[in-house]
């Protein structure tokens, strides 16, 4: 089968782009039990490359849907070490982490948010270390897709379980620029190399602010840290290692200043927060935090969302996605945030990424956020690019450049 | 479908008559990746019963083999200390744990059974004191079965996948006392007093070894530990807490004097061992230990076995099993032990149960060592039952007391 094929490639593409695996280093491949399958292909081809030990790590949604549902806020928020140092240890041994989405969107439904909301703030807040790490570059990672039985059918609720599935796949492959590609290593290396012209142009621009307006009632100027990096495509790990911390990728993406964003945003996607959809929300912004917000289904998983810390309410990230992209064409709404995110032009709540300041991952936190950056357990991606988007820089000198006029770049 | 009600009246009896979940306690459910959506329903129940929290370990034996394949054996032989620390800190805060069985028999086959050996062995050494603990009697445990796709082809090659599994899961109903029975945890109640009526009129008999006979060629004393304790059917935790270490079980059994063995037993099943078929073998034991052995296929795994440690060539456990039970009566080949060994009459390699010996798991190692006890990383056992079987009893006076005829009990 032409898929079949088509999913090898995939992995291979993960492995080789995708994390970049060098010779002698330990993968970890975390990954929905669903897809043990796909992810014994990758531990293959991590082998095959060079890897010297692959960790598989799983998790099932429906089996955490019942510990939420019976377990007490109290032993869910009691988060084993075991746990912990299992991560810890890989990263300290600098390993790369592979990580599939493809589970249940709509997992925990109809549960507790509250109690879902604390142990995951919990379970956050003691990896805090690993993400720290990672966070400042120290260990190759990448987010993947598989096309989970429940996610396909979210998402093609008209078709059969199994078309349902096969047409998510092809779906994926099309957006990560498998389908039709002789060579993807070599299309996603052009590819990046595209993001990064954005990336350049951006830099060299002098913009210290982006108004952003469209029809949706979306008003809002968006001031951009001090020393901000714009980064999209390939990352490099501190030790210089390339590699795709999201496959598929569209974005350029950048750091918000933490106390510098005022006006208002409409999300143009649903969001998929914790298992719970939230539709047709907007946020208000004064001063960088959220003072006002709302939603026409969900709103009570913003309020956790909001509540999980003092960041949690502010802006970490800024992404520009061209309106369209391969995704787009698909013309699906995935209930995903790996592809939604890279439909749209979006913002994130919570913590910014260390390495869009220049010199960020070296600085203390203090040092960070004296720039504008901010902190946080969580950090959640939404949509608001539409395709009469409109995005504006202003320069210290307030000269107004162009960058995005009908949902599309201006200029590259 | 009468299937599925009959799967979850057996993963509610799991629950219930295999480790017999107390209210508040913790539950550890150790699965092969393939059953998750079973080891969800084992789950629920478990919670429903009044679990505190059920956490679940998947494993894989595909994934496994590409590791076994790949990684060194200095990789493969340096044990996580996360892995290790898990199951102690469930093990020290009384949980009590499910192992569900059904992975691919043959899933090793083919690789270097040095290496495998191995690894297996550092696993086994680094989880001792979990072992330990288990041996103890401090915790509910139960071996459980899931028709794994590969091992339901393996059992039934003439059929396909799908029949294969669905033929696998209605033998293994059968075999748990399962179809047909309106109250299994009844059922099972029944069941394991008979056990235990075999086991009061052995424990009676002031037998100290048995002489085993058949026209395989076996023709062997057995002579048993000093304070011996025949036990079969329900055990007990120290604190009191009955439950199913197997299901099925049809055993009872015993521990032979580790010094006490001389004769020679062939094999009247294959055995699995790590993945590797050995067919057609046999032991020759001198004062105890294994002197001489041989098999048609997968010597080499003997090899492997007889080499973990000193104990592993030294016998921990007789066990008598009727000829005709509910899994003979399904006239199946499982290959599996936890089905296979309850099947016929069978001894194992390696490590004695503490419990079956009186105030074995009180005493020290070397006071239990003293007695006849042997010791080891390792247990394995196999099968030398046949419908031929003759076992004979001697006293310490030298009356020859016959307990087996015809492979089936002459006295309960």
């Amino acid at each position: 089968m032409y898929r079949e094929a088509d999913v090898k490639k995939y992995a291979e593409l993960i492995v080789k782009t995708g994390v970049n695996v060098q010779k002698n280093q330990i993968a970890v491949v975390r990954t929905p039990v669903e897809c043990y399958e796909f992810a014994n292909l990758i531990t293959e081809k991590a082998f095959l490359a060079g890897a010297k030990d692959v960790i598989t790590i799983y998790s099932d949604s429906a089996s955490q849907r019942l510990r939420f549902k019976h377990a007490t806020t109290e032993t869910l928020c009691d988060v084993p070490s075991w746990s912990v140092d299992r991560l810890m240890k890989y990263a300290n041994e600098g390993a790369c982490f592979i990580s599939i989405t493809g589970d249940d969107p709509d997992a925990f439904e109809g549960l507790d948010q509250l109690k879902i909301g604390e142990s995951k703030k919990a379970v956050m807040k003691a990896n805090s270390p690993y993400y720290d790490k990672i966070d400042k570059g120290e260990n190759q990672w990448t987010v993947v897709a598989y096309p989970g039985k429940k996610w396909s059918s979210k998402v093609f609720p008209e078709l059969s379980a199994e078309e349902a599935q096969n047409k998510l796949w092809d779906s994926i492959l099309s957006a990560v620029r498998i389908s039709g590609n002789e060579d993807p290593v070599k299309e996603w290396a052009e590819h990046s190399a595209a993001l990064a012209s954005h990336c350049r142009f951006l830099g060299e621009s002098g913009i210290v602010s982006m108004k952003i307006k469209n029809s949706l009632g979306t008003d809002i100027e968006i001031g951009l840290a001090e020393d901000y990096i714009w980064a999209g495509g390939s990352e490099k790990t501190v030790d210089g290692v390339e590699f795709q911390a999201n496959m598929p990728t569209e974005e350029v993406f950048t750091m918000p200043h933490r106390e510098k964003v005022n006006g208002i945003v409409y999300a143009s996607l649903p969001l998929s927060y914790q298992g719970v959809m939230v539709e047709d929300f907007y946020f208000r912004f004064e001063n960088g935090k959220v003072v006002d917000y709302g939603a026409k289904k969900g709103k009570e998983a913003l309020t956790q969302l909001l509540a999980t810390d003092e960041g949690s309410s502010y802006l970490g990230e800024l992404a520009l996605v061209a309106y369209e992209t391969p995704i787009r064409q698909t013309g699906i709404l995935f209930y995903n945030t790996l592809f939604d995110e890279n439909a749209a032009c979006h913002l994130a709540l919570g913590s910014a990424y260390a390495m869009t300041m220049k010199g960020g991952p070296d600085m203390t936190k203090d040092e960070r956020t004296a720039k504008g950056c901010n902190d946080s357990v969580s950090h959640v991606d939404f949509m608001f690019g539409t395709a009469d988007l409109s995005i504006t820089g202003i320069t210290a000198d307030g000269t107004e450049i162009p960058v995005f006029e009908n949902g599309g770049w201006v200029k590259a």
